[in-house]
């Protein structure tokens, strides 16, 4: 996708994913909500909510063409009927991270931490789309959704832990994980 | 720089920057204004203007680490009291370019069109901020913010130029030249 598409994620009392499980990893946490709607478009999010966090897809920052190729005949678009379960996870990084040069952040996420070559073992099942929030002024750097079938719950909890592990983890300074179902 | 600065660039009759040329390169015109203010932060702009660019720094998108302690060893900060000079070049990219990968970027900008080695030959008299529109929703890409002292003001037309021949501005679909003096 190469247009950027403004994104809201709203938790409160309303939406179609009922939250299953909010958890602050790193850092402040996040007030519980009962659910979360997922609107696109840069205007309001209509009703009461307790949080609003807002991304934007850009263009890819850090994947290569070979790569991108790869992701490409892979993945599975979100929507689709059997993907029950979402995954919202909010991350912000360290300042050392933004500090980095671009050579030294590319190092780290591939060639130190496989995050694209992670992410890839585990397609078509989990789908996934990431949203930047660090330049519109939002409190996370990151909001990754993900969206899979039930069955592929077990292969969900390996691929974020397999994440965690890895260098590029140890500049996140932030991190809450939410659980979702619809 | 590494926390984004979000900046406004309102054209009108007001602002300490005297437009001296606008003229429309590649694309749609912009309308013409008297002068232009520069304005930090993500609020509105005072008094009426004709319009309103707004972009926000960000952190490096290409630059490695050697070119980055060039450019941090080379360059001066904005505000200058003999920066009389100043340029604000919007430009927009096309959708080729956005649907490129990371490594084809950094290739054009860099490898082919040797973009930050250009600029670092122009160090320290012209001094430059480049502000990021795209996430934003804004209809430029890139607000590129040049401040230089009258006495550069012939090197800076060899700067512009030579970039203009570049393979990189074969992606440039809209790009507005505006100069200006304090």
């Amino acid at each position: 996708m190469s247009v950027p598409a403004h994104v809201a994620f709203a938790g409160g009392e309303i939406g179609p994913w009922r939250v299953d499980h909010l958890e602050a990893l790193v850092g402040p946490p996040l007030a519980s909500v009962a659910r979360v709607k997922v609107q696109e478009g840069r205007g309001g999010v209509a009703g009461t909510s307790t949080w609003v966090l807002r991304g934007v897809t850009s263009s890819v920052r850090y994947t290569n063409r070979t790569e991108r190729d790869a992701l490409a005949a892979g993945e599975e678009a979100l929507g689709r009927s059997e993907a029950t379960r979402a995954a919202l996870i909010p991350i912000t990084k360290s300042e050392a991270w933004w500090n980095l040069a671009q050579d030294e952040r590319r190092q780290i996420i591939e060639e130190d931490s496989h995050h694209i070559a992670i992410g890839l073992e585990y397609l078509p099942a989990i789908a996934r789309r990431l949203h930047h929030g660090r330049d519109l002024g939002e409190p996370f750097d990151f909001l990754t959704w993900f969206e899979y079938p039930e069955r592929s719950a077990g292969a969900f909890e390996e691929l974020v832990a397999r994440l965690r592990t890895t260098a590029e983890w140890q500049f996140v300074e932030r991190e809450i994980d939410i659980r979702l179902v619809r």
